[in-house]
């Protein structure tokens, strides 16, 4: 429930500022014009909705109109040439809005595009998901490309889930007592997740009532260990994460874990090419 | 002259929203604790104040206090390995402060990595610039980023200098008029850079009084033929574009433009490694 | 971790528009006063860092300093006749601070008092929450005051947790259909929440995953049914609420539920007697 | 003349925050429900046209549409099972505004319903109004639903009216002088209120120009020799406070007092009980 | 009671935008330089701390440290050649501070010297005000710099005092009905002005409570036998008005009216010539 | 591309704060009223959008509609007597919105006005522009009335164009190394103008790059000198400046200067005269 017009106001600020000075000087905004967004690469789409924003938030500060009509939903994947939207209207809001609609639109495809080649490998029974590591001031953005994509978000940040790392067992003495302390703060709807990095770890974290367990950097060998230590144990969600590849996640199904997390389906994501063709 | 507070504290509240479930449990705000971050890779430094004001913003909003303190300057080349900054203070605000900061220092430091590799290849008398393919929200950001990579900023937005493409050609009916509709229209310390595709269209470009020509999309062989037009006629500012790589970037300083403008500089790249390790 | 300086600054903003005509008129900003804050009843504490902020807010406005010293620390009851703050400093802002700083704190306190008479009859093993009715714009403060009666916190917001009720498993057809859609949707750090209204209804959540089934407004013997169930079915958190007092919460403990909540620990509480004596 | 969509903006941000998890996997936007608010006691309607906002703005925010329509107007009485208003449209919408316009409607009319039991008491001759007693961020708001109960209101806050106390008439040396030295500095459509603790002091009001006096804490045997010097001296308003309840507002308006002031109209209100009943 | 951090924030960054070109590459923030604002007229000095402030923000951004220190109080006469502040700091800025503070302090040393020029001529028994007539955004501001000039103030706005016009009297139906049907709606600290253009109007006036009376575009003579009517009836405050000029309120003390208002105060006024003389 | 409703909005709530006593209470919102704005002295048009936008803001605040219709577009001159709009709507609206709707139509038609005996004497060869000394807040709208009365702008702010002075030069060491450094810096769409007070420091700026040169406070003789150099030398933009006024614009044409700045088009300007005149 991302507030699109906030965000496209924000941008389109950041961009013209007190004016453009090109295009006022030379297109009045009673000019008509039209034209598509074409995808220049096979990619996912994401980001109809803030694109149109764009062309809203513009149109009302020009007191002029164009409509930008998605042509695919998010989500769908289409071949390079395809339009995934057409727009209509005064040409100068669609050449102001152009520029700033074109960097969501490319930036959230880029993230949507590259998450489906990990979900795409990791079938069924694995959840991929998202981390923290997102571009700050676009986190609920980001995590809607992700959705996009096909894979799952994990928390949005640090107040709907609890995650209790080395920095906070060490301060408290002992993951047992860290578990233990965040249970006692935490509403009755938070599942609290641990890492744990050695097996050792694995089994203090068994030992507790914590929903989760994050299996942290550990190689193929540990994590079949670690996984067999749990099923063996209790109802436990088994998540692993560790500088993730496609290849990789196509492995973990096998191995058994839940959930696989990787910042990269954002942070190593590329734009997408996407090009907006206007004529009058 | 960015903001870093207000952007950190934009940043912060994203993903700390109403508090941290897991830190502010089990960590007091009156521990300390000591540490550094920690390059995994080869990278050209960037972000060190931003980073440095997340450190500020949590310590006041959780009434501590945390020091972020740059151990080498923003645009500096370090290796693998270096320390390139150090925390020290309330382990709650280092803990808390680490997960933005290090994704702002990760990005920024991945376009000036990134942009040096464009910079090291053009030479002394090829200004390497981005455009206006930016990060939402992140324009001065990314642009500051991309001067510390070495490489030169283009305007910052539609306010700061024109740039006549052909939508604001064909709107008025020809380049001619519309430079000319543009400079009675702006102030007299802008410059007006045309943007021409054909050798036809350097030869108009040439004609009217604009200081700046934009060769869009041509090939080298082109670009030598625009270069030698405009050489033999007037003095101009020639601006090379148009899916531009390294290699690219290479050959264009023999051939003679004297910009070469990239988006990829910025959105191509991708975020490097860094850890923060922290004891208490 | 609520950001109290931009509350009391927006509080007394709406207080001061403008300016104090009175204040400014009679009291040189340089003259200094000193008092303390009295209980004029027995009551918990709470919203010592709230009205320290007045103090700083209006301080900084004035360019003048007056402090605001807590002399017991939230969370704490204390007799009528208890100072629990002392001030010091420029008297102008003493005088205009004192209103807001007054009317946060006596509504503060009076939460946790009221609060804290369910806490004291609910025992050890029954975790008292509040709900989703609260002041708007107050939600953190009074989920706060909440705490420092004792009493623990039911989800923040819609955002933080899954709360299933009749209007969702009637747009959806079943209780079980609504719990597995959500289930899919969530990340895996959420835990959710089913209502239940009847046995049968409790026989179907049971059915599911959830991990808290909120038992509503059930009378005490359909209430020890339902815990019965429960019990000799899986793990599971039990919740019972609807028109909560204290007598009954009293029962509530023995009955064997887990959760209570109620919505009147906050809309029922009143404010407490708070007086500021200042003299110069 | 509030600005209810700002108001509601943010209180439905406080609730939703980046979104509802169980709604939003639930309920489609498009399919629709029909319900209406129900009276659960007799209670004086106040809020309408917030509530209404809140069906606008949660609409707007989820590109779908549901309307509030009131059936009573504020300042109503009305008997437990009326319903105050019927809603219609997006189930989701519905779902989502419920909560925080309850939150509202309820607290509002509240105040309403409480104060009213004041104003039927104090008969025509006695202006009953509240104070700066009022919980902060809400003081228009609930200085309007006083208005809807009946009674009248004190001046906003520091900036619209003046009032003379204790420490203004310390820190300046005398009662006279204060009154003295605010009448040459505020603007000449300012009345003056000075407030008396003692007949002495009431003496050396009378003496100034003061429009108005508060006669604090005082019991009905002082309040009427006050009120008898008062109306042989000359024409000024005569205004009680301390601690009313209703069966002292009713001895008030025999002794002779123009106005009673009570902050408990606001701060001991209870919320009323209403209830939203919805259906597909 | 001016935010004047926020009005010189706001104003800064209007200026300076994403930065500033050419200091920023010039001048290192390290280098020290000082100066002093000269007054090149005469003038009535206002403004010091809104002048002080930039300097205070624009150092916060830069990371460096300027200060300005006033020489002489806001309120103060004096002549051409006097200097009225030092600034001593960054010469970043200093250079960069200049424009937006010596812009502020040449308007409103402008009205406070026109002003000056008003009440010179009033004398001791008129009481020389503004109107509403102000610059937006700049009404707290530009009713200072009238108190700094020796006059007074009329209402800020709409909110803090009643002025009855033809407007409201001619919806209503009367003079007397409007008075009254303001005087039940607001609270008892407000004084209710009504205009007059007739000597109709003034008996009219005069037979409700209105505690003031506008006398609206009345010649000599007409005032004289207003006045004469007022003071023969009941204790009253007369306020003249229209196109006020000091020759003309030069008159009006020995007319009898007690009240002078004037936009042209503020409206007429314009820039005193101040610079700022800076070395290193 | 001014946001109109934004600032409308701002210096709405500036004058009406939280609601006006008078209309309020008098006129509701359903009465309508029709009227016109009168021009009641010859003046140039400036600020019909801008007037515009408050009834627009006030309406939707107030739940009503008035309309503002612009009988003559920005930028027209039109005799006393003209009216320049008509209004219709809701009188309550009207009301309201009337004072800060013609507080900014007065002040912009000023500019313009006053702007306009600036250019009538300039002819056809010389630019009149503004300069950044403007009343803060109001640049944009300051600079577009200078544009109404048929003169240009200079830079807006020190973001978008460079101008190199005294200040700077003296940091740096030299004119030309100020100059270079500048160069350096900026991107390639920004001009560069130095201020130049010699003839010596004429000689210097000519033997940079820099596009324009400013001839500041230059007596008639010695512009010519140095016209004539700069003629000599090559091709330059050359600006006079330092308290302009309009008989000395008509000799520089003359004179030979491509540009005239004068801070006088928006400092010394008066506000023009306009009422609204209203009826039922």
């Amino acid at each position: 429930m991302i507030d699109y017009r906030a965000f496209a106001s924000a941008a389109f600020n950041e961009d013209v500022g007190p004016g453009d000075l090109t295009t006022e000087a030379t297109i009045p905004v009673e000019i008509v014009g039209a034209g598509g967004v074409l995808a220049k690469q096979d990619l996912v789409v994401c980001g109809q909705d803030l694109a149109a924003a764009f062309f809203e938030v513009v149109g009302r500060r020009y007191g002029a109109v164009a409509h930008y009509e998605p042509l695919v939903p998010d989500g769908t994947r289409v071949e390079e040439g395809t339009y995934i939207a057409s727009v209509k209207g005064s040409l100068r809001v669609i050449v102001v809005a152009e520029r700033p609609a074109l960097n969501c639109l490319m930036k959230l495809c880029g993230i949507a595009t590259h998450t489906r080649t990990f979900v795409d490998v990791a079938g069924e029974g694995l959840r991929v998901v998202d981390t923290r590591k997102t571009t700050p001031l676009w986190r609920d953005l980001e995590k809607y490309a992700v959705r996009c994509g096909g894979a799952h978000n994990h928390r949005r940040g640090l107040y709907d889930g609890v995650m209790v790392k080395d920095n906070h067992i060490s301060a408290v003495g002992s993951l047992t007592k860290a578990v233990s302390l965040v249970r006692a703060s935490v509403h009755h709807l938070v599942r609290i997740e641990v890492e744990a990095r050695t097996l050792a770890e694995v089994d203090e974290a068994l030992a507790t009532d914590a929903e989760v367990i994050l299996l942290d950097n550990m190689d193929d060998e540990m994590l079949r260990k670690a996984v067999s230590k749990a099923r063996g144990a209790r109802p436990v969600v088994l998540e692993a994460s560790g500088n993730m590849d496609a290849e990789r996640v196509a492995r973990l199904a096998e191995i058994g874990v839940d959930v696989v997390s990787a910042g990269g389906l954002i942070h190593q994501a590329r734009w997408v090419d996407l090009s907006l063709k206007v004529s009058r």
